[in-house]
């Protein structure tokens, strides 16, 4: 690294959405005087007879929980999208300026696990597979329909990130078109692959992976590291080494190192200021658009708020809203700080 | 209005951003079982020995806050941007994967009022012309540098948006290069005015003032509207009736009326839940890179988290960071709720 980059405010390209981060790091010595995030309690139930995720319990919608015993998927009781939209489209005035269109959708949600205190964290690994193939499934299933053009895989972990419920669980929403970030992601995609006639994300792997400063956590098949242009203090990005552009292409052993890595960031995670972690994460396959997508390498962004410890978070608001992403400290001492995590967690970092 | 988009989930085409918003007006049924914001008690002390910002203490940086009687601008004592900053950047592997450079600039702390207790909202329209007037002081110098490109004014109102002292008062940052928001406004409006030969934001203004069903306040020089395309729930835009790239350029008169709508929209904001209405909000003047910019409208951006109530915001998290920002009210029902919420607050009203 650039030793004029560890101290001094610089800002970094991300080629990904072709966009900067400011980063300040010489801002960590700031003493926060702000909002302070409450901790939350461990969850000791194994069974809640009150969450609507647990097995035999009653759903809004009127429906019931069945007895599962690895995931369960339903449609969403609250759905922000629907499958049945009458089609309208509008821009008044011809100017470009009013413009909406109607949009349709499914949003499910997908249980981990009939075990209220579990986490992806906690669970075993081979259960963490099971995940991983009802996320292939789907993804399979829904980008296969002709109304559907994107699958957004996601999860909000923790209160703070807007989770309702701390029953393990995750979402899937699938749209007829393709949602702003696959947009951006896919035109640098595009443009980096017309150039270079290979796919940026494998270049950049095969470059973090020689440097090994921002990679901390790998196994055979995949890379769990600290983006360059990270946004969010302890950002994560999770690359194939074998560039695919989804999960259903990955072989029985990849999809077993990616329930292994997805259980290494995740318990690293919660060593780092020993407290249950809370991040969004979703998966990037390729758009179900029906065109080939050379381009794009199957990947996963982690994005946890907190900052300094357990209950002091980064804020993206004035300036990050308003002009440009800013970070405090680099994504290099981020990475150095998940390394020492992940070996208090027992995972095995291979750099 | 398309009565289609009043019920039926559809997206929205932001044309300044060139992004779209998803928007489900059928999910407010949602009941909100998260994280619940607490509500600030109201600051009682006009001098509080504790805060730094008002006159006469003593500041992180070992100097004094003078005793000032309306505005008082200061460098930020945990700056994100410095001034003299070594010239360097990298690109290593060539490939345009870990690109760096280095980043100069200000940040500069601005009080609005000595007084402790005060808000926009609350202050005489008088005392607000004051901070226009600094905030004009502000950009002309930082904007007429050699080595600032892009002057942004912004204020983190409340602990929700990560203002850590409840004093009242802004923040500018000033950089050497143009930041992602600006890049993108700046593309946006210049390909319109291509196009049409005529400024988007001033024909956007125009459309919204014929229809004036997102039109929530106005005088003779502003009108304050939710955006057609708004992401957070009571998103507002203020907007010039005489197209001007900054507030350098407004009369006596606008710079009076600029105060009035500040005030106006600030003291809707309050009464909307009836509590102390938390917001990021900023400058959005033209670009100062010697250019002329005839595409650009001087307006402001108000970005407040709460959704629902008091204590329930909108979380912008999971779909939102990996897809597409989405909405749940829809902008008109929004500006309906805040056009009731300015007749409360005794805001004159002119649709
Ligand atoms: O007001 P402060 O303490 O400088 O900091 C606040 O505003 C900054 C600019 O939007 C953000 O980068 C920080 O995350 C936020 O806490
Ligand atoms: O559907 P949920 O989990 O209740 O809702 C959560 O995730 C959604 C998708 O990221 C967000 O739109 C909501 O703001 C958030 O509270």
């Amino acid at each position: 690294m650039n030793p004029l980059f560890v101290t001094t405010p610089h800002r970094r390209y991300n080629p990904l959405k072709r966009e900067w981060v400011l980063v300040s790091p010489q801002r960590t010595q700031r003493p926060w005087q702000g909002q302070m995030e409450t901790t939350p309690a461990p969850v000791a139930l194994q069974y809640d007879p009150a969450c609507y995720l647990c097995p035999g319990n009653a759903r809004a919608g009127g429906e019931t929980t069945p007895q599962y015993d690895s995931t369960f998927v339903f449609t969403n009781d609250y759905a922000a999208l629907k499958p049945d939209v009458p089609a309208g489209s509008m821009d008044e005035g011809g100017q470009g300026l009013l413009v909406a269109e109607s949009e349709s959708g499914v949003c499910r949600v997908i249980c981990f696990s009939p075990r209220h205190d579990l986490t992806l964290a906690k669970m075993e690994v081979a259960e963490i597979r099971k995940v991983v193939d009802v996320w292939d499934e789907q993804t399979t299933e829904l980008g296969a329909r002709e109304d559907i053009r994107y699958v957004q895989v996601f999860e909000n972990r923790g209160a703070m990130m807007g989770a309702s419920n701390p029953h393990p669980h995750g979402q899937v929403w699938a749209t007829k078109q393709i949602p702003n970030e696959i947009v951006a992601e896919l035109g640098a995609q595009k443009a980096y692959y017309e150039t270079h006639g290979r796919a940026l994300l494998d270049a950049y792997r095969e470059l973090e992976v020689a440097q090994g400063e921002r990679v901390f956590a790998q196994n055979d098949s995949f890379v769990a590291l600290v983006p360059f242009w990270a946004v969010w203090p302890f950002e994560v990005m999770v690359l194939p080494v074998r560039p695919v552009t989804s999960i259903a292409w990955m072989t029985e052993m990849e999809r077993d190192d990616l329930a292994a890595i997805l259980k290494a960031v995740t318990a690293t995670y919660d060593r780092v200021f020993e407290t249950p972690f809370p991040y969004s994460m979703g998966l990037h396959p390729a758009p179900f658009d029906g065109e080939e997508h050379p381009e794009w390498v199957f990947h996963l962004h982690f994005y946890p708020p907190l900052l300094r410890s357990a209950t002091v978070r980064k804020f993206m608001v004035g300036y990050e809203l308003l002009g440009s992403p800013q970070r405090d400290i680099t994504p290099e001492s981020a990475a150095g700080t998940l390394r020492d995590a992940a070996g208090r967690a027992g995972v095995s970092v291979r750099p």
